[in-house]
């Protein structure tokens, strides 16, 4: 059997001679744009023309202010939102948010919606619990989170301070078809599909991202944050100043020295996005790949058995499982072998996991299918 | 006149033709060590020979999982540490810390001490006096922050839930020659000289530091934490999970996604700390560096003038101004001319600033001073 490591072809580069890359199936940290990554090496000596890489760089600097500057436009015209909204890039992982959501939102005496959807959504929730009241709207333990709610499924509640909800779940390899209706302000954890489809973006009181999937590297937090929901801001609390968003919003994410490298490498996968042909071609270029997945598993005659029901799937987790435990770790190993790596399925599910976020090649996910095709033959 | 911007050689890199870098005496984010970003140009492709870049692994997988230990255990090579203190790797720089500190260990009903020492120990005390009772048992406000306190200056209070100094004070260019006395827990901001002397690491109750001066890019906080200071934290508080050093020690600094790039390009630092001969060495060359901008500003007759007492100079950040505001504006203008970047003092200090943390070169400190010396010829 041949091995489906590659050199992948580059644009310009600092090295000429590149080692070899293999597919990165990681949920994240996860694969990134290679255009993105060759760029990189040569800002990492010195950037822009300037003599000094961008670690480098003093934040407050003339260099750095265009670098930031130009990613928060990219990132505005990405989005496609305008002034209604503040753009935050922040420290402290989408964790960090599960906390700042409430402290600066969850008013005494009221409270928050949240909807169960899986891992992340639940520790939103139990965070939020901390600092105030929260009602849990919708419930998938029950059913191993193999969906995401219908609208007759969750009920929100009149006057909550926000309703918050996690648009594609990681672990599960689900995600909303469309965002929810309520009449609270909608608050979404967009982490594993942040620029993955056009998405109401506008729509939303705040939506917030962890790089590590879609954007960039970890360590960094996009947060798209509606200049009105911002108004409705806690006044009775002594909040440690990196967690106030109006003051995070009135410095212009440097507060303090932000991560610097991490906002500049965000900024040029906001590029590559635009360069691409935006969400639109994004969005139809990760159905693509998803199909090629969904069906290798919907063409195993039950061989293969995927978790999220069809109306639900990701195109970001293709979550599914071998017909046994020990079936599930020979596909790994052999896998493994052949040059893809970071198949394991989350500890909370099982199985098998194949993430395929915006930077994932296409010619990985058809690798991937023809071995799924090759293992089904051999162990079917 | 010549220019002193020059091609740095360095050791293996991912590219042949480098292009020029100059020399950048910024305060931070800062000039980092050449092999490190030379190395980085490999890993940010492929890292370890793993065919995925330093951002693209997984934080939990076995890549990474080595990156993380080697990089703790050679911090803890460094500073000369055991199984003493946790060694966190943690985000939101030391603003953060200034919260977390008295969110963790500031007790209702008790106080802490605070030196002011300048604009960061400033902002230090008035993060805990948001959550707590301050003392502010030096105030070098009344000294221009030209010094930091003898012990006759400071009478640290009895019962204190600990006593926090900052180390070196870049703004003003000032550090403590030693630690403090205290009877109550030591806590030190290093921010700006984190391993730039050898110090007493294991003597301190928590020294952080923000990465972005001697140890890494921005967006990681080193912090070393006794576990016996650990112990004596609140109980009292709903604590953010992201903000409690108890559940981030517990977790290996692995809660959530860390930065992981930052955690390994600091790995990086540290291996080179340690291949150049580790602090001791590391402070001799930093002393010669010092003393060439210090002669400088000590020969030229009082034509340029330290802000610092002589006892207490920073190696790391020299201040020092012109006659004239408009002189410092000219030697700005002309030093950049020559390819020396960043000089600007802090505009609450004015005048000029020269940060040589332990990467900056020894050449660039001759070079400055050379030019210093041609400056007050012309302008003397």
């Amino acid at each position: 059997m041949t091995t489906f490591a590659t050199t992948h072809s580059t644009g310009s580069g600092a090295s000429t001679a590149r080692p070899k890359r293999i597919f990165n199936f990681s949920a994240g940290p996860a694969c990134m744009p290679e255009e993105v990554l060759a760029q990189l090496q040569e800002d990492i000596w010195s950037v822009r023309g300037s003599g000094i890489g961008i670690m480098e760089h003093s934040h407050r600097g003339p260099v750095y202010d265009r670098i930031i500057e130009e990613a928060e436009a990219d990132c505005r015209a990405v989005a496609g939102i305008g002034d209604t909204h503040h753009v935050l890039f922040l420290q402290g992982g989408a964790t960090l948010q599960f906390a700042m959501l409430p402290l600066n939102f969850l008013h005494p005496g009221k409270s928050a919606d949240y909807a169960d959807t899986g891992v992340w959504a639940t520790k939103a929730f139990k965070e939020a619990k901390l600092f105030g009241k929260v009602n849990v709207v919708y419930d998938g333990s029950k059913t191993k989170y193999d969906h995401t709610p219908a609208p007759s499924e969750a009920t929100p509640t009149d006057g909550a301070c926000y309703f918050h909800y996690c648009s594609n779940n990681t672990i599960y390899g689900t995600r909303w078809p469309s965002p929810p209706k309520t009449k609270s302000p909608l608050v979404c954890d967009a982490s594993s599909e942040m620029f993955g489809r056009p998405y109401d973006f506008a729509g939303h009181a705040m939506i917030y991202a962890g790089a590590q999937k879609n954007l960039g590297p970890s360590g960094v937090v996009l947060v798209l944050l509606r200049k009105d929901f911002l108004e409705t801001q806690r006044k009775d609390l002594p909040l440690a100043t990196m967690l106030d968003y109006r003051k995070q919003a009135e410095n212009g994410s440097r507060l303090n020295t932000p991560n610097t490298f991490g906002i500049h490498v965000m900024g040029l996968v906001f590029k590559w996005i635009l360069k691409n042909g935006g969400l639109k071609a994004i969005e139809q270029r990760n159905a693509e790949k998803a199909k090629v997945l969904y069906d290798a598993i919907d063409g195993s005659g039950g061989f293969f058995k995927g978790h999220s029901t069809p109306e639900c799937r990701s195109h970001m987790n293709v979550v599914f499982r071998c017909p046994s435990e020990e079936l599930d770790k020979k596909f790994l190993k052999e896998a493994e072998a052949l040059g893809m790596d970071g198949l394991k399925g989350h500890r909370d599910a099982g199985g098998l996991r194949a993430s395929i976020y915006n930077a994932f090649p296409r010619k990985g996910c058809e690798a991937l299918a023809q071995f799924m095709s090759e293992f089904k033959r051999s162990f079917g």
